[in-house]
């Protein structure tokens, strides 16, 4: 039986396996070639989002590790990390790996799944292409960035539409991540985008981290992974307010859809950082109306909107080579419940560019029920 | 059996009665004379905060409905109620039923118990134990509030330290309230003191009844509770922005007592209000300002103090007539988990007068494990 293979190359007892499919935590994608198993939750050390490929020889893309977050960072950085660290920007987009298996190039989302759209955009990089065929052992694990994808549209100026920039070269089925400049060189032979290298520095130099952290914030952009330059040690992220405050913008847009949990963790975060920063009165003052703002503004618009009869959406572009080629990402993303309506942008008619409307349907049926008459 | 009798007196099942005492959800406390029964859950029709008194006959005195609070207020008023509503003045205190029960007066709180220090308080008013001895089958429902209590310390210039504000009188076992009219002649007669009336208006007098609770908040009140004149339907709470912003900011002085939930609907109810208010940019900005500074501030407070080596509690002044009256309380408060320091406040050697520092270990353990390099 394959379960017992699979069981065997995951180095895991078969009964958890066979328990982790019963419960469904554990499932197999069949409408695939090869097909292959995927793990919705992590199973001992074999983490969530791990992909296992049942082609002619079984192929394991391990999950991407869960990156912890630093709330109050100068005795972290201390506790956690030998004498230097790497400091790497870290981008808003969506973490993608990208590997060869049976010879076939998949670009495979954090969740595990084989993502047809992503894959079809990466698969016009040669070198990435090169890479991977020179180096079938490993992983490029990377952020697709840009306003054209199906899951996170945020504007940067060197990958307006889409790209795909490199953060960690992994091995497929260990796990482990090359040193950062074994990765650097690499990445530079085969002319492999990477996320900004942002300078190695002494645990203790936490005021020049901290002024970096500041600078993206006024760039607008997300933050930084601190990571250990010989990556044998997990790496930590860390963002400045002007993220904390996007991301609730966000939350408060749809705020019955990312609830509580997602926003609590989100103003926590502010706290440490003001008093970490030492922030003066007026310095914390300037948060407060960031804070403030970025929690009410978006959710009065949303309540306005539905006030107004309309609907709350999110909007995402996509730009395809084929009618084929939407059709497998509407029926992707519908096989994992996300509820949209695509629409023809109208933009090119020469061209297949998308609109994908994803429903925020709790947030509107909730906001539409209060505003009817309904009680808390 | 005594069970027996008091699910006769409740019109509940008995293996209903016995199921919730099994999974303690009803309990007996034993060493109260008469004994009583607590119900911790609702039970079918019994209410959260039912208390069954075992004396010579068995006496109930059920808990004080849940008064439900109105988003967006507009529809919801046409909706719920009938021509006119009675606006009340909500306080900010701590809720008390005041009884006769086996003819000894009981003060119980919100969640059911008998309260020694409110039967003390309460105890001093004859005007109330006359009003009870002469309409025993009423129960007085009322806030306590002031500064001079365990639970609840808010200013209120008409009760500086300990002021009993009556708004429903109740039947003890049906829990049904006197008409609004009824239950003012019978107040002014027995001169107990209600919480303010604010007056009568047609449910389509929305912005009149904005206005009132615009001005409340504006003077650092509560809010409202609007009633039906009959009381046959439920009555409805409102609050004003600074109520909102100032539970937040009580919440976000011991975010990780006071988390998710109660902060997250606190926030919510902002975003309604200013829909509903149809605020401008400007009225906007100042609400984000009063959230984002009512969550912010009160936080870094609380990391600061820890910073310092703090222990966050919350202190509570009480005031009593002899060292056997604080110790009751203490041993009512510790049985009932609450975990706190009890020290003399020192401010007159003549009289009893304590200060309780209730601890918050919750948030201080948090912080302090965030502080010496913890991750999220």
């Amino acid at each position: 039986m394959e379960l017992e293979s699979v069981a065997e190359v995951l180095r895991i007892e078969k009964w958890r396996l066979k328990g982790a499919m019963e419960r469904k935590n554990a499932f197999t994608i069949d409408d695939f070639s090869p097909p292959y198993i995927l793990f919705r939750k992590e199973l001992r050390h074999v983490e969530k989002g791990t992909s296992v490929f049942l082609g002619d020889s079984i192929e394991v893309i391990r999950g991407f590790p869960k990156i912890r977050r630093a709330f109050y960072l100068k005795p972290m950085l201390q506790k956690h990390f030998k004498d230097n660290v790497v400091i790497e920007e870290k981008m808003n987009g969506y973490n993608v790996r990208a590997a060869l298996v049976d010879g076939k190039f998949v670009a495979i989302t954090r969740g595990g799944f084989v993502c047809p759209y992503t894959t079809l955009k990466l698969q016009e990089d040669e070198n990435l292409l090169k890479f991977l065929t020179h180096n079938p052992e490993l992983v490029v694990c990377g952020e697709v960035v840009g306003m054209e994808n199906p899951y996170v549209a945020h504007e940067y100026p060197e990958a307006e539409r889409f790209g795909f920039f490199c953060f960690d070269l992994r091995y497929k089925s260990t796990n482990k991540a090359l040193p950062i400049e074994k990765r650097n060189s690499l990445l530079e032979k085969y002319q492999l985008k990477s996320v900004r290298l942002l300078g190695t520095y002494r645990t203790g130099e936490i005021d020049r981290i901290f002024e970096i952290v500041r600078e993206l914030g006024r760039e607008g952009r997300e933050g930084v992974v601190i990571k250990d330059p010989e990556m044998k040690l997990s790496p930590i992220k860390y963002t400045p307010s002007e993220t904390n405050t996007s991301d609730l913008a966000y939350a408060f847009r749809y705020p019955y859809e990312y609830g509580r949990d997602f926003s609590f963790s989100r103003i926590i975060r502010e706290g440490y950082q003001a008093a970490e920063w030492e922030e003066s009165e007026e310095e914390l003052e300037t948060r407060a109306m960031r804070l403030g703002k970025s929690i009410l503004f978006p959710m009065v618009r949303s309540i306005r909107k539905v006030m107004a009869g309309g609907v709350l959406t999110e909007d995402f572009i996509v730009r395809v080579n084929s009618e084929e080629e939407i059709k497998a990402l509407v029926i992707f993303l519908r096989r994992q419940g996300i509820n949209f309506i695509l629409k023809d942008s109208g933009i090119d008619l020469d061209e297949h560019i998308y609109l994908i409307k994803r429903l925020r349907n709790s947030t509107t049926d909730k906001i539409k029920s209060y505003l009817s008459g309904r009680f808390e």
